[in-house]
């Protein structure tokens, strides 16, 4: 299959390229031809003219549990280990992996309308969720959330192995759930697993206070201390959310080059707290960007937490220049991909992974265009997403899906699931 | 014309009554019915399925500039006293009034986008603003932000006649642009002025820490009470963005039943800080949304506000229950045409006027249906405004505008203005 858009103005997100006209071609999965407007008598499968709206990579949301999409609006207005503890866990404990993946089904349709070409994504029955990227087209890098309640480290040893061989839309990390889901045995087997793979590792970090105040009352450590303590990321990782992380947290990841998953909006709703992004920032680290569950957000929209990223900086630090557009964008994409260990898929560029979104210019809210940058971050919203490629094939496309499924259909299974468990 | 909107779900937005399923009919600009199903053989010129989704009161924006679209991420990241009067002011100084009466234009299809039926607008050349009012169909209580530099007492006046004179779509209430802006015998005129005609009074208030400071500095009073203390709350009217109010400048609002205009958006972008909705919402006071001008926030979007007054309320009060979904949409709807003076366009009811939204919740970030409110504002985006009728003219229906003239023509010409002016 090949495809050529023509018209186009792409923002490849290149390190110091501008936003320039030309065309971008696609064959299969991967970009063929990138630049200037071409000449030429090649034939395509089919020309997509762009009308001046922009190109660019997709989005990376780099922390997600796509199969809470049942809990949306069910359990608001409650903080967070109460909303974990009393309403999410019990109705997890309900949920088969059939379930996962019609609900995960249900994430993906919300992931297309706003530009989501990729997931890290945590979550229960990962066989199914895999099934789910493979059906639909939706590239899903899983990570483990394993905690005391299960699975086995034989189980997830498995997991690792099996997800991984085979399908370029599904890859699986090694992670866990949070220092306060597991107990100090299971941390170090965790630990043994990703030295054994020589594997980075991943797990929520910090989120709220209480986490961190009683991880310092079980270790005398805090979360990233006992972690780095445990030689968990001997092979690098990261950690989501990262609300509250002392100097030494801020070194460590430093240090370690590990990751930083920010998830403002989850943070916002929950009441958690406000990630000190410009001083990671400051500090070099790799921040990314991720919509947490839309049981906590409650929605799938990086535009809302690309807006939100730079604003509660903004807000924090009194400096309405800090952590400008571009920066935003960058974190959006590029960080994402990288944390996600998707290095094919990071920018726009020859024989790189075809995950592309074209941005609607045509709409009031991108108007005029005095800086398309800074409209994406500071105006952009869904409705400004006219397509969404992963991997080569056009998923979503003026309004219209093509994951081989109705819309319909998902929304009434998805209602019956919570029917059921709710 | 009349239209029947059938297979509706109907949020009324009055007070204790919950969303039912039902129809609404609407004859010229007024509701003809409203309630259950209804048999009959009734001929309308038009009926539409709404295929169960909601019917619910537009969106009153309260407090913005339309104008100011022109200058749309064209001076960003700056603090707001800089980005006034070394980018804005010079930059307003050429425009002329056929430009506000373009640009006023591209803000309404924006407003359509996002389900606002009716805009609280503080800007230059107001008969402009009146006749894009008419033009396009879009409700404009337009608000004066007289202030040092123009227009004359005398000029106020004849605008504050004329225009509300007439025509439905277009009123005119009585402000000035700020304390900070004025000097104290302008405001005692202005004061005056309203005293003439029993008239509330509005102005921007305590939005950064400086101008309080400053305000102190001159006054020994806080904007709120020289406000008071000069006698311009005697008939009423609010403040637009009170971030940093005293207890008792809230004492002073909720004594004079003042309405108070968050802008969370531009307080954010701009770093402004954070206006403490909570307290003003236990203290009773009537509290309306508005987006704030394109270039300060730098979108027209009333679903990101939504989502900020709670989501910062939550963050400052460290209470993830705080100001619940219904509260915001209150806010976002019934208080600012409250605020507004738009009492016959508040809620859905028999008599009242047609300024009605459809929110589609065939999308996936609508589903489940758990809780609509609450998906509405944790969830909602642009792209659920299925359709926006504005006094019973349907403006905008699935991403198409009827407002007489192509997007293209009005996009085209905010370019040109902005090349000419910036």
């Amino acid at each position: 299959m090949t495809i050529r858009f023509k018209n186009a103005r792409i923002m490849s997100m290149k390190d110091g390229e501008e936003i320039y006209e030309g065309e971008l071609h696609v064959k299969d999965n991967k970009i063929s031809y990138i630049g200037k407007e071409k000449e030429g008598n090649d034939k395509f499968d089919r020309e997509i003219d762009c009308k001046g709206n922009l190109l660019m990579p997709g989005f990376k949301n780099a922390h997600t549990h796509s199969g809470m999409t049942a809990m949306r609006s069910y359990a608001d207005d409650l903080a967070l280990q109460d909303w974990l503890n009393n309403k999410i866990f019990p109705m997890e404990a309900k949920m088969t992996g059939e379930d996962c993946y019609e609900l995960s089904k249900l994430a993906v349709l919300e992931y297309l309308t706003s530009g989501v070409t990729a997931v890290f994504d945590m979550y229960l029955a990962p066989y199914d969720i895999a099934r789910c990227a493979k059906d639909t087209g939706m590239k899903f890098v899983q990570v483990s959330g394993i905690n005391k309640f299960g699975p086995s480290l034989e189980e997830l040893e498995e997991r690792f192995l099996k997800i991984n061989e085979g399908n370029p839309l599904s890859s699986f990390r090694l992670g866990f759930h949070a220092e306060y889901t597991c107990d100090l045995p299971l941390l170090e087997k965790i630990s043994a697993l990703a030295h054994k793979y020589k594997e980075p590792l991943f797990a929520h970090n910090s989120e709220t206070k209480t986490e961190v105040k009683e991880c310092m009352d079980r270790y005398g450590k805090t979360p990233t201390e006992l972690m780095d303590s445990l030689g968990m990321f001997d092979y690098g990782g990261g950690g989501y959310h990262c609300v509250y992380f002392s100097d030494k947290d801020v070194e460590i990841f430093k240090n370690k080059k590990l990751h930083i998953v920010t998830n403002p909006g989850s943070n916002t709703k929950l009441a958690s707290g406000i990630a000190p992004i410009k001083r990671y920032l400051d500090a070099g680290i790799n921040i990314a960007i991720g919509t947490d569950g839309p049981s906590s957000n409650n929605c799938l929209d990086m535009f809302r937490e690309m807006f939100l990223v730079t604003g509660l900086a903004k807000l924090t630090t009194e400096d309405a220049s800090a952590v400008d557009a571009l920066e935003v964008l960058k974190m959006a994409t590029v960080n994402g991909a990288k944390a996600m260990g998707l290095s094919d898929a990071d920018v726009l560029d020859i024989d790189k992974e075809a995950d592309i979104i074209m941005i609607d210019l045509h709409q009031p809210n991108m108007q005029p265009l005095n800086n398309i940058a800074k409209n994406i971050v500071y105006s952009g919203s869904k409705m400004n997403v006219k397509m969404t490629m992963v991997h080569g094939s056009i998923l979503y496309e003026d309004g219209k899906y093509f994951i081989g499924e109705e819309p319909e259909d998902i929304y009434r299974r998805a209602n019956e699931i919570i029917k059921r468990i709710g």
